[in-house]
């Protein structure tokens, strides 16, 4: 690794190898988890580089392949499993500086990766009524390339299911990471080989997703006193196929209460609270809906309101916008990303809570996966010690809940741990001297690692 | 009843009384039934009058009040349950001059009744690039008000399930029959009393209905030779979240190759036959989806296709125009239309070709129902009699599937052999002298009726 002769290379380009800046530009939201703060905390690239066009991007990497220096690609650094952690130093390649949006046409967008997400929906909009499918909590500062190459689903996936279903991307630009890099383009079923790989295995320059129509959504926010009674309503209200939804969220009490600061005043240690953004056109049928449950308590609608102070989107209480404001109030607190599937999935979550008590506060998120409405729990966990954080997550499996441990920094481990051919078969390919990202792919460093306990990337800088 | 009185009344508006010309206005597609067809052929109102506006519909209703004139409201006439039949004879108050689109905005669409679907789709489409959500396959002659008040779901079902879900029809106005008649607004949950009602409690003027973006879709077909490969493999497809779909139809051999005459070079006798309309910027993602089914056949997409007499859109292939193609080749078939639910649904259809063999030709149609995908099947019958069947009926409900009688011309065996309360509450108060539709709402009329035999109308023109 020559990182002195990498950077001398590269000294023409926007480049910045200013300590405090460059230890700014590597970190990422990763330290939601204790697990990974305590792993992770201490690392830094050498330096950043924010290519303007697609040719410094195809500078910096043949620049940086030439003299060994590894690259980690990262947008804003929301991201929470580590996924722009420079774990082995080099360079930043930060994206921000390629912001544009290329073209619009009904169903389709051609962005830069660097692009905002809600700038990106602000500009689909004004331009064409259209807006993202689909987009994290976090959109208000995250980018599009961040949310394609680290990022799963989120608001809008309880109507289009998640970014790894066919459609949901339509097609990613990627530079490779050799001698002469080469500019590919992957559509259909060659998307997997690249998206939601952390930018282990391309870099990516250009994107194309798909667009929906773009409603001044509702925002709303209801009350029960009984969560399981909460969770059976946002679960039924989300299998109404004329209500068109962008987010069904619930929080079990007392989240609301006591994390969600501008609700005070309207919720009570004891209220549960579900969180929709509902079409404006959908509102008569979503009250209808509403009206045959009598237990349940509309305390918000951005529409029409009289809170002192607007509480903002409803999805900034949900995904992982729930966990951040539980952290912010309680820093002990850490989070788990649970499955919950099969016609028995809220009897999956009855058992869980009765299992756990107060250690655990149920989130969850309705989705769609395969046609099949599920729900993710983003469950709140009273943080103790990283064994029992175990524990629980083995405790969720056993019962019958799959879990994406986002206590661990890999790709595998975070993901459903086992490993992607695709996307292993593709680095070969793409990245020949394993300088992408380097630790977050399990199977390229140690083929024959086995999942039973957290990896340990050998060539972590220290 | 005073014809007489009635028809001077109403002379000064576009009053039609020639008999050929009310006895062709008098039919609609009851024909479909060769039991209907035996027990509705005859019938003939007294007079037609197509109103140009609400007021005159008032004052046709007042009129017909005054007189005791049974009024059948219609649209094009393309429903296949006899709904406009006017069993009691009168007056037949034909809408097809209220066919203004009076406002579009955001979701929402405006309209007088009588509007052509079709026609409504290229208004909305060319000034806000919007559509309706769902449509018969009779788009092109159907009115929107007839789709309301006789239809159940069509095109577009697939994503955003039936009209009578909350959130599928946004604001119904109709006029009473009474004295003096009133003009009401129904949305929500009261939307159930009007909607699919027949015109029984009341005469639409007016409708408010949700609106999805408007794509070029791509309409496909694709050839297995095995009908159950067909038949999961659409179901599959339908499940993709992020493939957007407005048909997935299926038709098992030789439907296509005896009954769909542009077929012809294309399909072989032993060809199941899957239509579909696809998002364009769905087909990458439809593509992927297909490379993993080396069975199915691509044989036309109306984006790019070298058949030399186009088959026109593949909605005109599906729903209820499987059945009118093949009438039109072999008058002796008729149909059923079968509800196959539950997560055995296949092996239900699977059951029922196995019992039945070559007397019945599946044909289905997936759809949503309550966040569910399901299938509804238009099943081609070999008629031979009525008695035969009624028996045919029965053993598919003994079987576990539930049968939506197209032989009967009542609202209630039609549907779901239950009596409405909320449709028989407001025709009490909406239509006192029980003069609108006559015959077709049982309960009105026998409140003690059971299901087990055909309802036959005791006052029936004869």
């Amino acid at each position: 690794m020559d990182i002195a002769a990498a950077k001398a290379a590269l000294m023409h380009l926007d480049l910045d190898d200013n300590p405090a800046a460059v230890r700014a530009k590597s970190r990422d939201f990763f330290w939601y988890s204790p697990v990974l703060k305590d792993r992770l905390d201490h690392l830094s690239a050498d330096f950043v580089v924010m290519p303007k066009t697609q040719d410094e991007v195809i500078e910096v990497l043949a620049a940086c392949h030439a003299h060994d220096v590894p690259v980690t690609v990262r947008g804003s650094g929301t991201g929470n499993y580590g996924q722009a952690m420079p774990l082995a130093g080099g360079c930043v390649l930060h994206m921000q500086n390629m912001d544009k949006v290329l073209e619009i046409s009904p169903g389709r967008v051609v962005t830069q990766p660097g692009t905002i997400i809600r700038e990106l929906d602000r500009i689909t909009r004004d331009q064409s009524g259209q807006e993202l499918r689909m987009f994290p909590s976090t959109a208000g500062t995250a980018t599009i390339g961040g949310f394609i190459c680290g990022g799963s689903g989120g608001v809008g996936s309880v109507r289009w299911g998640m970014l790894r279903d066919y459609g949901n991307i339509l097609r990613i630009r990627v530079a490779t990471m050799e001698a002469r890099p080469r500019i590919l383009d992957f559509t259909g079923r060659d998307l997997a080989r690249v998206s939601h790989a952390y930018g282990t295995n391309g870099v990516v320059t250009e994107i194309e997703m798909p667009l929906a129509p773009a409603y001044d959504w509702v925002h709303v926010f209801l009350t029960l006193d009984d969560f399981t009674h909460a969770a059976a309503l946002t679960h039924a209200l989300a299998l109404q196929d004329g209500i068109l939804l962008k987010l069904a969220t619930v929080c079990e009490a007392p989240v609301a209460a006591r994390y969600f600061q501008r609700f005070r005043g309207h919720v009570s240690d004891t209220d549960s609270v579900i969180a929709l953004m509902v079409a404006p056109h959908s509102m008569d049928g979503f009250l209808s809906f509403l009206s045959h449950e009598p237990g349940a308590r509309l305390i918000y609608r951005s529409d029409a309101h009289d809170w002192a102070r607007d509480p903002g989107p409803a999805y900034e209480y949900g995904w992982n916008h729930t966990t951040l404001r539980a952290l912010k109030v309680d820093p002990s607190i850490t989070y788990l990303q649970v499955r919950y599937a099969g016609p028995d999935l809220l009897d999956k979550v009855g058992a869980i809570r009765a299992r756990f008590g107060d250690e655990l506060i149920q989130h969850l998120e309705f989705l769609r996966e395969t046609g099949v409405m599920t729900a993710a729990g983003l469950t709140l966990v009273r943080f103790s010690t990283e064994a029992r954080l175990d524990e629980i997550i083995r405790i969720h499996e056993d019962m019958g809940c799959m879990v994406f441990n986002p206590h661990r920094y890999t790709l595998e481990e975070g993901g459903r741990q086992t490993v992607d051919a695709r996307q292993l078969d593709f680095k070969r390919q793409a990245d020949p001297k394993g300088l992408l990202n380097p630790g977050k792919m399990i199977a390229w460093d140690v083929p024959d690692w086995d999942y039973s306990r957290a990896y340990d990337y050998a060539r972590m800088r220290h």
